[in-house]
């Protein structure tokens, strides 16, 4: 029984990374001739099928798209998908959902084992640790076969494809806008590292809020979450030191965190401490009290996607600019906040 | 530039359903046989592939296991996913998953997509409409091929295969026998409509626990929900019309509307009320009070069936018996039932 070989076991054979597995097969110059050769050496031996396979198979459509997102015990992006599918259908396509649970190997297996002709084109939200290593060759690579890649949410400036994302910098700002309306100075802002795009651009976006009303960004304000499952006790920290009356968190377990934390030290929502969270979940809508929420509008921004992807799919022009597109946010007002 | 025409392209052009075409292609003698006639010789003339090319490709193998389950904004779903993730992961494997939108006809489809070629096994978890229609014959197909699958949580007694469920029946009894252990007599039940496998089994423990305890089954405090979505009318009204002490809910969304309703109505959780839900997801956990709920080990059971159909996968006794695997539920005690 001949097994293909794979990337992943490739790399574990020689002791090196799947990265520089894929990076030797394309005679990358980032890795040294000695290693790039022991590696084609290796996969020329073990039958490796590269997905170039692709390539002559580009007239063979399987109306099949495939996703590739970060985790799935998340709304968003089960909204997300949600929103492809649907609109996927509608046009006559299968959609098939592979996770990289925030992993880069992960990332670069799932697209190879989708490219090799069980799809026509990948719609996907970047893992963390992508964005990170800032290491994207695998998408180049299936770009430069004629697969379309539509980017979504977690997206990089450094891959030529179309786009969909929320205009985050500007809704954060809009959320920390309207708190400042509300006549709050000290305004607390519970964030990611700055590593995650996204959370990057919401605490720019409270950055020219607070700029634009004249108001001191201050250092001890502002908490950056490293492992959201740890978030209770830095959270409590700045609840506990710096007592603000209100608190800008940019994803919804940051904010349903900060109330379940200011309720335990007697703090009261929304009569001591104001909260607006981003991601309109069902935490933002079950918890108590429920949550202002920016909403990212997860269906919506998935829809969009897809009918992107399928039109570069159909299209024969292969010229055509890419876009990038914006999905717009809005803020649901719910009992975390004060009615006006 | 030739396409593969699928199932459901033959299904359109005909005007017949998707499983009236996959039985034909079977020769099934529950089609009439100038339908039959008419569907093969259509799919002949358009190259239809069926997905017995699996049969021919048994021993390459894609050390891929594909997934389909109902619908993907869904905790329980999304945990049970994580948990073949990972254990998948751990044995070498990847993971691909499908949804069904609860849709029989996307369950038949996304079976033969992945069968063709994309996996050596499936895991999956029935639609309701599969459930209503009670025709299992596209999962009986992929097994005939020699292509193990695994079901779970929402499962049936006419295919032969290996499971994974929760006794749903035992672990309802259980927290019914909870409540009436706190001394409540009149327990009410939000449940879904009886053709939901899980849904029925859960009803049935309700009834047998209060047989047990001697407590009349009282049809006015049992309320079938038809649809998830609009599941606060019947909710209130249950509230305002039987002011029941304790309810136990199939799920936490219906402990969770439980809850909402009766406070809007005055009604005091848990001091007037006290609630069990079932599913231990984001929902319980953050709603305020949050909710005592019967825990599913979503990630339990999910690493389980990864387990079940890797072993099958790589064994080689094709007469090993299958088996049904129960994974063990437990009580999480939160605010939404008094403390003793």
């Amino acid at each position: 029984m001949k097994r293909k070989v794979t990337l992943k076991q490739i790399a574990k054979e020689l002791d090196v990374s799947i990265s520089t597995v894929s990076k030797s097969l394309r005679d990358s110059h980032e890795i040294s001739e000695d290693t790039r050769l022991k590696v084609q050496a290796f996969a020329k031996l073990y039958n490796y099928k590269p997905n170039n396979i692709a390539l002559s198979l580009k007239n063979k459509k399987t109306k099949t798209i495939g996703i590739i997102i970060p985790e799935i015990v998340h709304h968003f992006f089960a909204t997300v998908i949600s929103g492809i599918e649907q609109v996927a259908n509608e046009m006559g396509y299968n959609v098939i959902v592979c996770l990289s649970n925030e992993s880069f190997d992960k990332e670069v297996i799932n697209m190879e084992m989708l490219a090799t002709g069980s799809t026509d084109g990948f719609i996907m939200s970047l893992s963390k640790e992508t964005q990170q290593k800032k290491d994207f060759h695998h998408i180049q690579e299936v770009i430069n076969q004629g697969m379309p890649v539509v980017l979504f949410d977690r997206i990089t400036n450094d891959v030529l494809c179309d786009k969909v994302i929320i205009d985050d910098q500007m809704a954060a700002y809009e959320a920390v806008d309207y708190l400042v309306g509300l006549d709050f100075k000290e305004i607390a802002l519970v964030t990611t590292v700055d590593y995650v795009s996204v959370g990057k651009l919401r605490t720019d976006g409270y950055i020219n809020a607070l700029n634009d009303h004249n108001i001191p960004v201050r250092d001890e304000l502002i908490v950056k979450i490293e492992d959201i499952d740890h978030c209770e006790e830095p959270i409590a920290a700045l609840l506990e030191s710096q007592r603000p009356k209100a608190i800008f968190a940019v994803n919804e377990l940051f904010a349903v965190t900060c109330i379940k934390q200011a309720n335990k030290i007697g703090i009261r929502v929304p009569e001591d401490l104001s909260v607006i969270g981003f991601t309109d979940g069902i935490i933002s809508q079950y918890s108590s009290p429920s949550i202002t929420t920016v909403s990212q509008n997860g269906a919506r921004m998935g829809g969009k996607a897809a009918k992107m992807l399928i039109d570069r799919l159909e299209l024969d022009d292969e010229n055509e600019q890419y876009t990038t597109q914006l999905i717009e946010t809005e803020l649901v007002l719910r009992e975390s906040t004060p009615t006006l």
